[in-house]
């Protein structure tokens, strides 16, 4: 039996599973990242924690093939990764190269999104397709977009950076520096600031009590919760947010024509009541023929996924 | 040594080549598609063609190892023709196998505006990069979008249908229905019709001198042609156009991020006027990031792009 080690990098942690070839995970450890201390310290922790784990579980470390991590930020040949996110190790940083070093074994790099998306493409909501684009709605909003099972990653790690494409000329101004990006609309705070716009000139909702009347509390939570239990202003402000969403996944659909999409993050926690209001919107912008046998699903791995998919890296095509 | 067919199906004509297995074509010939004749009959013709062509430069047919057809219409699984676009062969035409029945040789089929894209990637202005759009600007805009080397054709052969991304919410009516299509405002009509509204209130125009006052001659070949002599006005169009298709380029590196872009098609004969152009207002819609590296082109293949891109499809992996 061969096993893989799947590690997902995060800002503030590190999530570390052992694999099996089937993709089912044996064990999993969380570990801080610390990345202040730099690159070498953190990969060397996490192989010290490997090595625990497969310990603890009597596998031994020759017999794990491979190494797949996923890491925030724009990742180029499954190697490098061209602009450091959350951390500070550098623009082009040879992520591949020195987690071979350290850990001997064969190593693939994936950005954070698209290898949640590839372990939802094969492990949960798109199991079975051949082509699915899994969208976390959080904070931000980006596209892991999975074509005939292999990541779109762009020639410079950019593929998929569809919270940036523009829906609404000299729109609301992004982090990124452009204006109108779907983000500004869409994302957790999109939503909030577009909510409060929408309260400004709306008083009578049941938003305002729950917030106190202190927009400062307004949360997207706040705004889904309500909707759903009919105030009016509440489900204008889903209903906006929801064509504007359309406008961008109408946009994919019009380009990438998937089989599948998969929403993920923390908006996407509201349910149902994005996907019928997406499908309320979407006719306006894609046409229908990639709409018509389109299936909209929510991710299922939740906290796995980029476990799953980091480990997937690696044990897709490796008798190539 | 081994040859190849190489079948461009239009709605008109249908050009036909033999190919070595270095992509060079040996022969070329034209014949009408007369569709209206039916599938069978039209492939048998052809296939007579190249029966004559082989012969005519001593080919065996027997050493004739594919067939690849370009055809009008959404193409799915290199076999199926999901609706007719040019020509009444119906919906779900089943293109693969019957020409696989009529000549006897693996046969593959894709999207003509693919196939180009196809062609152009391996043997024309996208030579020696991974990943290439082509996008051929006339009637229509479609985007053939190549990425490490394949065709992206999407779950319903609609992948790259670049020209109907919305690009101005309640804009323009479209011919597909929806309103506000990047092809409204960028093909050869679309900038012809948006030049009609600048010119009626801009008349101080050499435009207006060169079609003798009467709009209904506007071409957009005059548009480019009076902004290069530096008129005020047709430069005021081409800058509108020019900003409106960054916008949908913009969209498309975010979400595909490839190594270059090649324009085709009859407005892309403007020239270097579109790339500048573009670039202008480029930074407006795409990230930094996706843009720094890009390079820009024409396409380089001309009439023959079609036959060498559909030679590619069967030549492409023929040993896997």
């Amino acid at each position: 039996m061969k096993y893989f080690a799947g590690i997902d990098i995060g800002g503030t942690n590190t999530k570390i599973g052992i694999l099996n070839e089937k993709g089912e995970i044996l064990n999993t450890r969380s570990i801080k990242t610390e990345s202040s201390k730099g690159p070498e310290n953190t990969i060397k922790r996490i192989w010290e924690t490997v090595g625990k784990m497969a310990n603890g579980i009597s596998i031994n470390m020759a017999d794990i093939e491979g190494v797949g991590v996923g890491i925030p930020g724009p990742v180029v040949d499954e190697s490098i990764v061209k602009i450091a996110a959350n951390f500070s190790w550098g623009n082009d940083f040879p992520a591949k190269n020195m987690f071979e070093k350290i850990t001997g074994k064969k190593v693939k790099i994936g950005n954070d999104v698209k290898v949640i998306a590839l372990g939802e493409q094969l492990y949960g909501a798109g199991k079975g397709y051949k082509s699915s684009i899994t969208i976390p709605i959080g904070t931000g909003i980006a596209a892991g977009i999975i074509i005939d099972g292999k990541i779109l990653s762009g020639a410079t790690g950019a593929g998929g950076e569809f919270g940036h494409i523009v829906i609404k000329k000299d729109g609301h101004k992004c982090g990124c520096g452009l204006r109108g990006c779907l983000e500004t609309y869409c994302s957790a705070t999109g939503i909030v600031r577009e909510g409060k716009i929408i309260l400004e000139n709306n008083k009578n909702s049941t938003l305002l009590q729950v917030i106190n009347g202190d927009l400062n509390k307004l949360d997207s939570y706040h705004i889904f919760s309500e909707a759903k239990k009919g105030d009016k202003v509440a489900m204008e402000i889903v209903d906006c947010f929801c064509d504007n969403l359309a406008h961008g996944i109408g946009t994919l659909l019009n380009i990438i024509n998937p089989e599948i999409i998969i929403f993920g993050g923390g908006v996407s926690k509201a349910g149902d009541i994005i996907i019928k209001g997406i499908e309320k919107h979407l006719y306006k912008y894609a046409l229908k023929m990639t709409i018509d046998n389109l299936k909209f699903a929510f991710g299922q791995l939740e906290e796995n996924a980029g476990i799953k998919g980091a480990a997937a890296l690696i044990m897709q095509n490796r008798d190539i």
